[in-house]
């Protein structure tokens, strides 16, 4: 039973691919709220779940949401064919996995495809993410997931060959090393075109950062044109339909703040895959606050990595990095943006930077066979002979922004405040968590210019009110909320050499 | 940071607790598609999800869906408190379960409220159920989790005792059964003050099929004065707020069409315990397309709610019973309706249907210490002098009904189609599940005369044009609808007395 309905464009930006019924139309059509219905309009058509209305809609009208109205290209009063779709089989393969049943590569295909075609309503993709995140996956199934993400999306077909690729799976803050790695390997002449995220849950992710001295929006023959001339491209992976249900899934982990370890496996190599890349060197960060707690866990995800990358044709290597604070003094897009720049010029800053930088370009370096046993090496005279520096003014440029900035023109928050210390002793240690939740109170990754540059690292000695750190912000208000913050979560803790004394005495 | 917003009302009846507000808003306030807020306005509140928009509310506006808008007393215009609103600490409760370990009972507690305020959205409840379904609970949770549904609602608190229920965890459809038990047990003078569902999968909840008869939205004072008046009560759960996170968590099993066991176990003690149940039979269908596929499963769940029943104070009995096949002849809201008050008349009807309440109803009376071991005798003897037709029409007329309704005054479908049989032979089975979809095809549970009248049961002998069974519908379209699922589906299977013949030969 199908009906022809005339087309109203309801302006939600919901995450679900939704239509709204009249409640009339609704019960004589046999559905009700959460049913699906397939919409067609001149050989366009798409599914979507249904919500109910008495008079947002009338009878004979089908409200599109946004989602919706953006699939099918359509006019308010158009008439649409609304027919009641069938229950997508792929939820019956989340219920197996739900039972902890291993999942064949059909199962996978079709559930990967629903995500993709946006047929599953929350509900259903929660319990897929759920499923994952309480029974797990082989490391078979998690292969087939990987190439099912591929297959899904659009590929970036490179005629210039081998092309390489980094990738870190993240959780530290201040982790602005791509802007260091990518010029420094493009720069030796290799091939590295760099897609990466905006901030999901972190203060700013590469692309929110490279955003500040330039484009990042790119279209895959922008990427690969700009790569194949220049070397390399710093490009926003959300721009490109690469594997486009991993930000469906993501929007089901976020609220969860769940991970599942096969996701995270198929999530980063279906990306890399359907960009092209043939080599990739992974960074794999370990410590109490980021999403790899211990050097054991790591080691597992390297293997893997590892044998996975060989099952679909990357040549993987990994490096397992120290993930216990912030890498470098800076986190918040401008003020990671000037403190990379800054290192490039040659400038002061902090070593951890630097080292973490050379250490991962020169592991590309050498899987490029052009450094063997002395990728570091090479790597450090490329960034100290300003050779990176020039190539990343060429990426700047290339992606459509001002070659000739310098790290003195990033502009960071008009406003800060100064956090002190309020005894004398050592840094005991820096919360990665508070730190990201204080720099997004301030506003960022949306306000570029909000973040913290960090003034004492993990061990410094420091000094009754010296200062600990500065918070910044284009916003008083955020400046104010990300103050309260701080206060509250005290992210760097202060010990005095002598940590406790025994046996105590305490006078009564 | 908080927000004065103007109230817009937005006439969408969605699952989630949402709010609409305009994009920039949004991005000011920090928030982005799936945030949580609170709302405020005099005194009221309630936490909400929010979606984006760009039109539909302008700057400075906040867009209410009905569900908030019914909780929140306000006008169009009026200026409302939005401020963003913590994440629910549930949710780390709930990633605690997938994770596979055992909640506390203030965990319980926790994810139980957050449920019945709706603070939750899709996704998170969604996990919440997977989670119970993949990693299950241990009898202390479940516990927890029942008490946790009771304190979370209204009860029913009679002034007369003791107080006893039935209930069946359902599955087989024509289980009509309840429109017998009740009115026995009443007029035995037990009370038995029954709150039924309305069907969420099934053809006909028993609260579907009563409506035909009679009034089922009553009040917790009307079932307490009437059960107290006159010992029976036949009413719709939905009308009363008992357990309601029962209804929500329903929202996110039925897609997914998973029944946790903990959850069922917890959903029918909860409700029957808010009820003011002191004595409780349960009625445990086992066959193949039940809830409840094979014995094993059926003596655990009968152990389970014995000992949850004394945990909580309900002296619990359970009957395992045959759920191969529909009960009785009729599946249907007003053809079951029909085909109890036929039986309480004493017209035929089928065996199975007598049996099986007159076994259920004796279980009552046995527990009302009523009739030591010969429970099933006293019941049929009240069924068959008429006592239980009187008794039954009593609760309709109490319940606002017609008193004096026969079972030939009950309207079934206008429209009906035969099906007619293919060959000689006998019925090898029926298959619960096509039954169910057929029913539901031919516009079951709304439209009240949808359904089947079963011609011929599992073992009959049957010849070839034999009727098997009749269609009902008040509405041709969905009779048509019906007719070509049967086709599809054939829910009746015909056997010779011959299954097979070894060695099998076949001519190439």
């Amino acid at each position: 039973m199908f009906e022809k309905l005339k087309a109203k464009k309801i302006d939600i930006e919901a995450g679900e691919n939704k239509v709204i019924l009249n409640k009339k139309d609704a019960e004589r059509m046999g559905l009700r709220s959460q049913s699906r219905v397939k919409v067609e309009f001149s050989g366009q058509s798409t599914v979507a779940i249904v919500e109910l209305s008495e008079t947002l809609v009338e009878e004979g009208e089908v409200g599109l949401l946004q989602r919706v109205a953006k699939k099918i290209d359509v006019d308010a009063g158009d008439d649409l064919t609304v027919v009641p779709s069938e229950r997508p089989k792929s939820i019956e393969h989340i219920k197996e996995k739900l039972e902890g049943k291993e999942l064949s590569e059909h199962a996978i295909d079709e559930i990967i495809q629903d995500i993709t075609d946006r047929k599953l309503s929350d509900i259903e993709l929660s319990a897929y993410v759920s499923g994952i995140y309480a029974n797990g996956m082989t490391l078979k199934e998690t292969k087939n997931l990987t190439i099912a993400m591929i297959k899904t999306g659009d590929k970036i077909e490179f005629d210039k060959h081998p092309i390489f690729d980094h990738h870190s799976i993240g959780g530290v803050p201040g982790n602005k090393i791509t802007l260091l790695v990518v010029p420094i390997v493009a720069a030796a002449g290799l091939l590295i075109p760099k897609t990466s995220s905006r901030a999901i849950s972190s203060a700013g992710g590469t692309a929110d950062i490279f955003e500040v001295l330039t484009n990042v929006t790119l279209s895959i023959s922008q990427i690969k044109s700009i790569t194949e001339e220049i070397g390399g491209v710093i490009a926003w992976g959300g721009a490109v339909n690469v594997a486009p249900s991993d930000d469906l899934i993501i929007r089901a982990e976020y609220p969860l703040r769940i991970d599942p370890y096969a996701q995270v496996l198929a999530s980063v190599l279906s990306k890399k895959k359907a960009s092209g890349a043939e080599y990739l060197v992974m960074d794999i960060p370990v410590g109490p606050q980021t999403k790899v707690v211990n050097m054991e866990d790591a080691r597992k995800y390297a293997r893997d990595f590892v044998t996975l990358g060989e099952d679909i044709g990357i040549n993987v290597r990994c490096a397992i990095s120290y993930g216990g604070q912030p890498v470098g003094e800076g986190i918040g897009p401008a003020i990671e943006a000037r403190e990379a720049l800054a290192a490039l010029e040659g400038k002061d800053v902090p070593n951890s930077l630097i080292e973490k930088s050379i250490e991962l370009a020169g592991m590309v370096l050498e899987q490029g066979g052009l450094a063997e046993g002395r990728g570091r090496t090479q790597a450090k005279d490329i960034l100290t002979s300003g050779a990176a520096l020039d190539k990343f003014k060429e990426i700047i440029q290339h992606q459509g922004g001002d070659p000739d900035v310098t790290s003195d023109d990033v502009a960071i928050g008009k406003h800060h405040h100064e956090i002190h210390c309020n005894r004398d002793g050592y840094i005991g240690g820096i919360d990665n968590h508070c730190i990201i939740e204080i720099v997004r109170s301030a506003g960022a990754p949306y306000c570029k210019g909000a973040g913290i540059i960090l003034n004492k690292k993990q061990g410094d000695q420091v000094d009754k009110d010296e200062v600990l750190y500065t918070i910044y912000s284009d916003n008083k208000n955020s400046l104010g909320e990300a103050i309260k913050m701080a206060n509250h979560l005290k992210p760097i803790s202060i010990e005095g050499m002598i940590l406790e004394k025994h046996p105590s005495y305490r006078l009564v």
